[in-house]
């Protein structure tokens, strides 16, 4: 059966089957109600396609690369084809590498470790931590931190300016998120590569965000690497991916040192240790591989393929408009943005409401309606300080609250969903937040080890 | 129920139960038999317990540390108890940290990134590469290697003597294996402690082959750190541990830069961006937690300490007895060994056939016997050289075979086994050892992308 085909036998109304759904929790005020699970943006549940493939898998699990065995001859051939299947998946060139890492994090990091000596690495302060902090470690690469464009041409444009003006001329590499983990909003990431190209720089694109909810074509967007975590993309098993050009990749030493990197280690007469290592993916893969968690993408690439993008984005888009047409009838809620309202995003949405402290909300929607949410900064201090107004050079906390109850709040509250998002979860979102703003809460929160939590001798 | 009573209730005969115990595999000489998983040093199945527990909570997944919902804290209070529950398992002093990593190859070069400016650092050479190699990709680190010992005292006294004549006498660190994953071997952990000790050095234990199989407590052993893996542990899920001193840890930069690691950042005003990162283990665990990986290493932690080591390793013991003695009657077959037929072990052991390449040999296990083990140089290659007598200073692919069928062997085979193995399984690996070399393949094998494959046309 075609892609296509298996589309277009699916109502563009449901929502994928994931992990979770019939979970109950308790509620302060009484009874339980099934956890409506919207905190994608941080971590999706399973598909139930996922957890299916890896429980059939399971038991035929064996060592791989390594063994002799019929089980470490399978679990070999699955590894390696999930890495086929997740080049398939990001449309990589055909000499592009797949490394399994752990997370779009390690990704970062690995590629901040393989960056040509003098590298300069230019990052938007609207990144999330892991986009914007790697480069420093490495004492030899200059950071340029550009600051928060209002447009998508004034991103592309800043980027030009700042990379014209770089001196020296020499190797350069742009950082830039696919969807803002924060907004949502989708970054001009064609253009910015092509920017990134005419002058004489290399480009990755972290798509912790964008490939759980929309097409990623490492070719068609000319991207030199793509990162991405399986967790976001509904499989939560510990691994990630770092996709894309081999050259730089080859050409430094291994992320890590270890078994599976080193193809063969001597003795030296001087009493030293020669290492030859891998040239392949292997080589930045040290040490036994997440077979599961590789194989958890792979099937999760295939589940999204097949059921279709295009329905998958038609579905969210339906419940982004429906979250942000409810939004503007509460009229204190200030939905954050950097783009504006016309900006093409995907189901992550961050607000504040005006006389609520964000943890004190986001406490209550857990505790009085059973809704997962996060408040915070969501790791992009920078960016949420921007856009809430404060001091962006205030050093905030990530994820501690930050005032009283009722007192203006530093924080925001992001609600994110995606392919298993049922229609009801929105909408009890949604009255949750109205009943909240004209309401009240109907319990007392206060603050512990960082977290607004339900006081028991509440109402 | 205590420990003690659970451990009495179970027969010193029953191996644990695992996943892939009722897995078919073909033969290449008709029919299918049972898959005899005898590769368990280098992944083991996973314990039936650790998949149920990661079963049961994979419904209620969410995303850890950073989401107000009720999954998000179930989810992050399970995975600090999960480092609860390991720092139990291991042992560990009051202000001792664990951190969770991918691997015990993370967990060693996560430990070589820590080690304080122009550490020296002291390793035999017949560690694992994982033991071996993380230090030189640190430029200011000098590595000693120290020559292969013939007894565990040599040991203690090679390292004491390197210790002693070390010039300057600054920071030092020693890694050594808890047990070989060669041999299965022991090393004189406390004794090499006590001698790291009194020359003002640290020592790092390599417990990936040793913890499985025995005990491993830091504060009796008085070693300052351990690192294990998961998939060697019985749950295979991407996950490994870091344990042990807090002080190098916390004053070093983070292994991995991004959210999770820091706790506040900010822009300054010269546009750069400053940082403040977290003082506790989350320091090193950038990025989302593998909170199912670190899960299931805790659920392995308690099935092992339920069962009680003490009756796992008198079975164990068993079957060791069992494999050299029979092993013993085919005077074809060379044991390797450093510390010679009374040396403690655990259950791995490799051996070479007089006039059989091993990696034919390994094929042979499998495609007529349907018995999982491993052949190359297990990537140890200066200890297996130096076992098999050849040129420690040759270099040899890890994992390649090297000869033709028939020609003299340079590299090993390995037969290891756990917690779940039975007897049956250890008594097929003899049967087919002892009808291999009295009559032979029954089938033709050659070299194919590295490994030996039964022919299709062959008999």
């Amino acid at each position: 059966m075609s892609v296509s085909a298996v589309a277009a036998d699916r109502s563009v109304c449901a929502p994928l089957p994931v992990l979770g759904r019939d979970v109950l929790v308790p509620l302060v005020t009484g009874g339980e109600v099934d956890y409506a699970a919207l905190d994608y943006a941080a971590s999706a549940p399973a598909l139930q396609r996922v957890w299916d493939d890896v429980a059939a898998y399971a038991p035929y699990y064996g060592s791989v690369h390594r063994g002799a065995g019929y089980l470490s001859q399978l679990s070999t051939d699955l590894f390696e084809n999930s890495r086929r299947t997740t080049a398939e998946f990001l449309g990589c060139r055909a000499d592009d590498q797949v490394v399994f890492t752990r997370s779009t994090t390690d990704s970062l990091n690995l590629l901040a470790a393989v960056l040509p000596q003098d590298t300069r690495v230019f990052v938007f302060e609207t990144e999330h931590h892991a986009s914007l902090l790697p480069w420093e470690q490495r004492a030899d690469l200059t950071v340029t931190y550009l600051n928060a464009p209002r447009t998508p041409e004034q991103a592309v444009a800043t980027l030009e300016h700042a990379l014209a003006d770089r001196e020296p001329y020499g190797p350069a590499l742009v950082c830039v998120t696919g969807a803002s983990n924060v907004t949502g909003e989708l970054w001009p990431v064609r253009e910015l590569a092509a920017a990134a190209h005419a002058h004489g720089a290399r480009i990755v694109l972290d798509a912790a965000q964008l490939a759980p909810h929309h097409p990623v074509d490492l070719a068609e967007l000319d991207v030199d690497w793509v990162a991405f975590s399986g967790h976001k993309l509904y499989a939560p098993f510990g691994a990630g991916v770092l996709a894309g050009r081999a050259d730089w990749l080859q050409d430094a030493d291994p992320y890590l040192a270890g078994g599976g990197a080193s193809r063969k280690v001597s003795r030296r007469a001087d009493g030293g240790v020669d290492v030859e290592w891998h040239t392949t993916a292997a080589r930045h893969e040290a040490g036994s591989p997440n077979v599961i968690g590789a194989y958890a993408i792979a099937s999760a690439c295939k589940a999204l393929t097949e059921a279709g993008f295009d329905t998958l984005v038609a579905r969210e888009q339906e419940l982004i408009a429906r979250v942000r047409a409810g939004l503007a009838e509460v009229p204190e809620v200030r939905v954050l943005s950097l783009f504006g309202d016309d900006a093409p995003r995907v189901g992550v949405l961050s607000f504040v409401v005006d006389g609520w402290n964000s943890s004190h909300f986001a406490a209550a929607l857990s505790a009085e309606y059973g809704i997962g949410v996060r408040d915070g900064l969501f790791c992009a201090h920078p960016l949420v300080r921007t856009l809430l107004g404060t001091d962006p050079q205030d050093p905030g906390e990530c994820g501690a609250p930050d005032a009283a109850p009722g007192e203006r709040s530093l924080n925001a509250i992001r609600v994110s969903f995606g392919a298993g998002t049922p229609d009801e979860h929105v909408d009890r979102f949604l009255r949750a937040v109205k009943e909240l703003v004209s309401e009240g809460a109907r319990w007392n929160y206060r603050t512990e080890d960082g977290r607004c939590v339900p006081v028991a001798d509440a109402v």
